[in-house]
């Protein structure tokens, strides 16, 4: 049987620190591991291979195996930065292939409820990235959330202030949806930024 | 960004191929592992330290880190003997705290539609077990379900062959059930094993 100090207790324990995963389901992903051994080893290395060979590009902070990253290094717009506030972000532009330039991965977005400031995520190295010249214009793309929205905000004063082109991803009704089921909010700026059909 | 041989979507491979972990799960989990390194470190070994410790108990098959596991080597009655399909099935009837008796691990059921007959489970080292002698009751607490009770029907024949006690945990309407919501199946045996109340 289980004791608190097994090792199978432990790893339950490390299961249920990821987000959404909970005892019940901690208990069913450790029993199949545990079913399947080379599921386990597997898991155990392709962690170990994470964390030894991941980390951020020093240029635009995105996780990367590479430094700097293929984006990065790659023939991309250098003079266009999209600025995000995540990796998972940045890839969901990417997946897009609408886009050209080089990122800006923030780290998060401003909170003042939470404690998160300018100072906490990378706003400093992007405001060093426009200072050093040749951009063009940088496009906000933070989430569409309170945070996101007053970290678009700060952003853009600060990037105005240095004479660079700022712009801000469209809101509006996503493509595919019903229109009943929209909420108001996105309706009401879907109206007022309505275009003309010529 | 990712490509096919990066790490992190090989982690996220390895994620996906838990029960119930589809791709976007995968991602979300190896993304929250790489923003928190010491979780990434912790789970990696947890599952190195499971794979090294924990086997099967020599005696019941219940997973165990000692072998004899704690219940076999403990102060338990071996005359009687629980038997279960899987480890988790041990534990839900530890938790119950009714049960004073060792156990059995079948490691699944019997279930001639997927191919899995009596001698892909472990029922000769369960007869091999009563024929020791010492054992006065075997309780069969196999699932209810198709396969559980082709089970526990197929263990009854032999073990009674045997001149052995045999049991089978009760069928029912469950504690704190609206009988409105039980299956019928359920409610017709709750009836035919109806009891008098004296």
């Amino acid at each position: 049987m289980l004791n608190k100090a097994s090792s199978i207790s432990r790893l339950v324990g490390e299961l249920r620190k990821l987000p959404g995963i909970g005892e019940r389901t901690a208990f069913r992903l450790a029993f199949h591991l545990l079913k399947t051994p080379q599921s386990l080893t597997d898991l155990a290395e392709a962690l170990v291979d994470v964390r030894n060979r991941v980390r951020n590009c020093s240029v635009c902070f995105a996780i990367t195996e590479e430094d700097p990253c293929p984006i990065c290094s790659g023939r991309r717009d250098a003079s266009l930065i999209c600025v995000v506030e995540n990796s998972q972000d940045m890839m969901a532009m990417e997946r897009s292939n609408v886009y050209q330039g080089v990122y800006h991965v923030l780290g998060g977005a401003i909170s003042p409820l939470s404690g998160v400031g300018p100072a906490d995520i990378r706003v400093a190295e992007l405001l060093d990235r426009v200072a050093k010249g040749n951009v063009t214009e940088v496009v906000i793309a933070t989430n569409f959330t309170v945070e996101g929205e007053a970290t678009a905000l700060y952003l853009s004063k600060q990037l105005k202030a240095r004479n660079v082109k700022v712009s801000r991803l469209a809101h509006g009704i996503p493509l595919g949806s019903d229109i009943e089921f929209v909420d108001s909010a996105t309706v009401q700026w879907a109206f007022q930024s309505r275009n003309e059909i010529s």
